[in-house]
């Protein structure tokens, strides 16, 4: 999608007061990286924050974009998945497994809201409405976006002795009752982490 | 842009081996995470990584998309953005300063073309294309993106003492030569910026 440089005819007081907003917003998103999660990278001892979080997504759903059950808009996901955590800078990181409950979303929702409020009201609307879709998860794209979101966490904990699921007290078939929503997004990989985990549960991950 | 689910007539044997090398590669990437730039986040006492960095300058190429110089595919400079400094996982950050040698270059390539090794020969060819094409700077997207990639650290030094320009011995002349090439791709943006910088320079931010 191109962009047109469309603000050189704008009145320059106009231009300025606006460019000031975006540098507070872009300002504002630094608080995200200390915004921590549960789970930590592979080969860090200390946990990952949601910025670096939101990074590693985009990657994960560029590469495996091929293995979406239906046809996705990349450009689409990718900017989902950039903004999806963004309410965590005033909610903070809550582990998924009791996340999606109606008062931590309304955080998150008003987290959000105030953060995307530094900028016009128009793209801030813009990226509300993407993140509604995305949290409401009934089109490809959020389908998509919402599978890829929860591989590296998995991988985290695959490849890192189970740790947030110890921490958290998650048992093994929550692990697998909540993370079987990949299959929503990309069957072909839930089959394959689906495999994976019931070899790392079997082998005594969690015990 | 669309993708369809091409993988669905695929044998299942070279699926499972795509999809083992894609988890390869999400997993190497948490190394990103691990590599310490020469800023802090805006009020944390920590060295900023280059994961969280490379989500944040796509949020702020997002933003200030309208204030490019040229029309520019803001969906192909996000991309660029997210791969911009995997190759520092083999190759470590350096401070854009000194940064600028063939031989840190050459080191960065070819840490590039050792993660992106890890996928298909296609999906890595059409990455380093676009590595080269950011590096190059030659294009409307290049040039763009290499202006928003210097933004954050500059508000960083602005909002922070100017921590990493007093730590690295960076000059108020070094500072305003090297950051003019933002000018390249938004000369609202370096207008707007090197005002900040002079006057907080003649506040005694670098004294």
């Amino acid at each position: 999608m191109t962009f047109i440089a469309v603000k050189a005819g704008f009145p320059r007081g106009i231009l300025l007061q606006e460019l000031e907003d975006i540098f507070g917003f872009i300002i504002e998103l630094d608080k995200l990286k200390g915004v921590l999660r549960k789970t930590r990278p592979i080969g860090l001892q200390r946990y990952e924050n949601s910025a670096e979080h939101s990074w590693h997504v985009c990657m994960a759903a560029i590469m495996l974009r091929e293995y979406a059950n239906e046809p996705v808009d990349i450009d689409r996901v990718i900017k989902m998945l950039l903004i999806h955590d963004i309410g965590e800078i005033d909610a903070g990181d809550t582990i998924v497994y009791s996340a999606e409950t109606p008062q931590v979303k309304a955080e998150e929702e008003a987290g959000l809201r105030r953060v995307l409020g530094l900028l016009s009201e128009a793209v801030a609307q813009e990226y509300i409405d993407l993140w509604l879709e995305f949290e409401a998860g009934e089109s490809a794209d959020a389908r998509y976006a919402k599978s890829i979101d929860r591989i590296p966490p998995l991988l985290h904990n695959l490849h890192g002795d189970g740790l947030s699921w110890k921490e958290n007290a998650i048992s093994e078939q929550r692990v697998l009752n909540l993370n079987s929503r990949i299959k929503d997004g990309s069957s072909a990989v839930w089959d394959s982490l689906e495999s994976k985990l019931k070899d790392a549960f079997s082998k005594g991950l969690l015990s």
